[in-house]
C-alpha cells in the first residue's frame, strides 16, 4: 500500500495511472537554453512542434504568437494556424494529393511552406501555384549525411528543380536540410563536426542555387543535438529542433542534457513483483511510454526509460527491461550492482521517457506540474494527420 | 503521379493519407475460425477487447453482446460497459488505488472481475468487497512460463492468497494465465507444446485450490498463438485471446496465420525517392506504425511490416525497413533478391503491420473496407486510461 500522502506529493497521488507528466519549470529552463544560444548564433529560431503537440507548449517555444514554427502533419498545420499561428514549415516531403490542403491554409493567410527533393513534386507545386493562382513557397531538402530524404549536395538535380519552381509559378524560398545522423554521434565532439557537415553542405547548396541565378532567402537546419553544439551558423538563417523542450534519456545518453533537464515523465504504479527475482510489474507498457526503447547491450541501456520516485529522484541504474501493452518489467540495468528497492504494490513512480516524442504521442494530454509537483493545468495535444 | 483511379480502389484515393484501414470480411473470417475452434474445444471464448478498442467490432468478436469479454484497462470497461457488456475480466494486475472504479462499475450491475498475484491485493480487494458491501470477484494470475506476472504452480502464496480472498468477503472466482512466452516459439509444434503447458499449470492450480476447500469455477487461459494450436483443453472453462481478430505480420511469421488473412493495414503515400538507393520514402513513419519492429536480422525480418499495393496484394519482400516519426524507409528485405518495385511519387500503398495491437493503438480510428476495397464505415476507438 501506498505511503501517507504528502505536502508536495498530494495531487500526484490523486492522478489515475499512467499519466503523461510535464514539469514545467524544466521545460522554460530548456527553452530559454536554446534561444539564447540561438540568439548569441544570430539564427532565426523554428522550433518544431511535432514533439509537444500542443498549443499551449507552443505559445511557450515559438518566438511570437505567430510563429515562425515547423510542424510535420497538415493536421497541425491546421490547428496551430486555428492557434493563431502565420508562419508554418511543413517539414514531411510533400504529396501532390497533400496540396490542396496547404493551398487551403494559404488561401486564409497562413504562409505555409513545403518540402521536396524532386522533380515531380517540384511540377506538382509549380502547376498548384498556377492552378491556385498563389505561388507556394517550397524548400529543397538537402541530404546532408545520407540518413533519410533530400538532393545530395552534389546532384544537378538541385538546380533543375529550383527552376522548375522558380519559372513554374511557385516560389524557391530556400534550402532546408535534417542533420539526423547527429543521433549517431558517439560523442559532443562528434554533434559538433555534425553540425559544421550540417552548415557546409545546406551553404553550399544555397551557394549553387544563387550561383544558378536562383532566389534563395532563407537556410534552414536543424536537429536537437546540433542545435546545442553548433559553433558557427555562417550563411545559415533558421535553426529548428524539437525535442529539446522536453528532453529524453536519449539526449541525456549523446550529452546534450542531464537527467535532471528531463522535463517529461511517465506516473506509474507498481502492481506485482515477480516471483523469485528483483523485478516489479508497473502499469506503464507500451501503451504508455510507445515501444521505442534503447536497444544499446548491457550495463549501459536505458531500456524503455529511468525510474525515479515520485518526487522524481532517479534510482540508480533503475530501468524498464521490458514492456507488453499495459505492463512494465522494472529491474536494474544489465550488469548493474545497484540494489533494486522494495517497493510495495501501489508505490507511484516515474518514468523519464527514452524518446519523448514517441512517448508524448501515445497519450491525449499532459499533467502540467509546478515545482511543488502539484498539477496546475492540463494541456490537450493535437493528434493524427 | 498517381494512376487514375480505378472502381475499386476508388474511395481509397480519396483518403488522406496514412490512415488505418481494416478489411472487414478477412476479420469476420479470423473471427469465424477461432470460435468454430472454440466450439469443438468446449470451452467459452471471452475475447480479448484490447487490440480493436472499439464497440463494433467487440460486437462481430464476442459470443452475445453482453459478453463475456476482456480489457487491459479500465477505461475500456467503462466504455464497453456504457455499450451494454456487462461481463468484463480485467486481466492486468489490480492496483489498490483503481478499485472504487470497479466497485462503481459493479454497482451499476456490470460483473468487472479482477486479477491479482499477491497477498497484498489479495487484502485489498477483500478490504474494498467488505467496504463496499460486494463481494469483488477475483482471479489469481499463474506464471505458466515465466514471462511476465503470476505466482508459480507451486508457490504456496497460492493457497494463502485464495484463503484472503475466500475468507475476507471477496468471491474467489478461478485462476487464470496468459502463455506470452508461446510467442517466442520457433514453430506450431512448439505452439502446441505451450499451449499444453498453459493448460497444465493452470489446471494443477485450480486443483490445489479445490484440494484445499476453496472455490474454483473458472479456469481461464489465452493467447493468440495457443488458442489456435490447443488440441485438448480439458479442466479449461475459457479462452481469452485478442490479436486473432486482425492478425499482423508476428502471427504470419509465427505460422499461425497467413498474409492473406491479415485484416488491418495501413494506408500510405510514397513522397520521396532515395538518393542512389532503391529505397522509397512514405508517409507513414513510426507515427502511424508504432515503433515496434521485428527485430530478427537479415533476410527473414518484415521490419516494420509488409509492403502491398493498393488492392493489398503483397510485393514479394518489400517491407517498412526504418521509421522517423512521418517518415517511413521501403526497401528490399536484407539479402533478398527481389527487386523493388518503380512507384512514383504520390504511389499509394498498404502496409500490414509487425504487431497490428501497436499500430492499431497510433489511430483515432479504422476505415472499414468491403470486399471492393470501399469505405463502408468509421469505427472510433477507445484511448487513454
Amino acid at each position: 500500500m501506498p505511503t501517507a500522502p504528502n505536502a508536495t506529493g498530494r495531487e500526484l497521488e490523486g492522478l489515475g495511472t499512467p499519466a503523461l507528466l510535464l514539469d514545467e519549470a524544466r521545460m522554460m529552463a530548456n527553452i530559454a537554453r536554446l534561444k539564447s544560444r540561438l540568439e548569441r548564433l544570430k539564427v532565426r529560431f523554428r522550433p518544431h512542434l511535432k514533439t509537444a503537440k500542443s498549443v499551449e507548449i507552443a505559445r511557450r517555444m515559438m518566438t511570437s504568437p505567430e510563429g515562425p514554427a515547423t510542424v510535420s502533419t497538415l493536421k497541425e498545420a491546421e490547428e496551430f494556424a486555428r492557434a493563431g499561428v502565420r508562419d508554418l514549415l511543413y517539414a514531411v516531403g510533400i504529396a501532390p494529393q497533400k496540396l490542396a490542403r496547404v493551398t487551403a491554409l494559404r488561401a486564409q493567410g497562413v504562409d505555409v511552406q513545403v518540402v521536396l527533393d524532386s522533380t515531380e513534386q517540384a511540377e506538382a507545386v509549380a502547376g498548384a501555384s498556377r492552378g491556385s493562382g498563389q505561388a507556394i513557397p517550397a524548400f529543397i531538402e538537402i541530404d546532408c549525411d545520407g540518413h533519410r530524404s533530400g538532393v545530395i549536395p552534389e546532384d544537378p538535380r538541385l538546380i533543375e528543380i529550383g527552376r522548375i519552381l522558380h519559372d513554374g509559378g511557385a516560389e524557391l524560398r530556400g534550402v532546408m536540410t535534417h542533420a539526423g545522423g547527429s543521433y549517431d554521434a558517439s560523442d559532443p565532439a562528434g554533434i559538433e563536426a555534425a553540425a559544421a557537415h550540417e552548415r557546409d553542405a545546406v551553404v553550399a547548396c544555397a551557394q549553387a542555387l544563387r550561383a544558378a541565378g536562383l532566389p534563395c532567402p532563407v537556410v534552414s537546419v536543424g536537429s536537437t543535438p546540433t542545435a546545442h553544439f553548433a559553433r558557427d551558423l555562417t550563411g545559415v538563417t533558421e535553426m529548428r529542433a524539437g525535442v529539446f523542450v522536453f528532453f529524453d534519456m536519449t539526449m541525456v545518453k549523446l550529452g546534450v542534457c542531464r537527467m535532471d533537464d528531463v522535463a517529461l515523465s511517465v506516473l506509474t504504479t507498481v502492481i506485482g513483483h515477480q516471483t523469485g527475482q528483483r523485478a516489479l510489474i508497473v502499469d506503464a507498457g507500451w501503451m504508455a511510454l510507445s515501444r521505442d526503447h534503447d536497444e544499446t547491450p548491457g550495463a549501459k541501456t536505458h531500456g524503455y526509460g529511468h525510474v525515479c520516485n515520485l518526487q522524481g529522484v532517479p534510482y540508480p541504474d533503475l530501468i524498464v527491461t521490458h514492456t507488453n501493452q499495459e505492463h512494465g518489467v522494472v529491474s536494474a540495468s544489465p550488469g548493474s550492482r545497484a540494489r533494486s528497492p522494495e517497493l510495495p504494490i501501489g508505490t507511484r513512480l516515474r518514468i523519464l521517457p527514452h524518446h519523448a516524442c514517441a512517448t508524448a504521442a501515445q497519450h491525449e494530454r499532459y499533467h502540467l506540474l509546478n515545482t511543488d509537483n502539484r498539477v496546475v493545468a492540463e494541456l490537450p495535444r493535437i493528434s493524427g494527420w
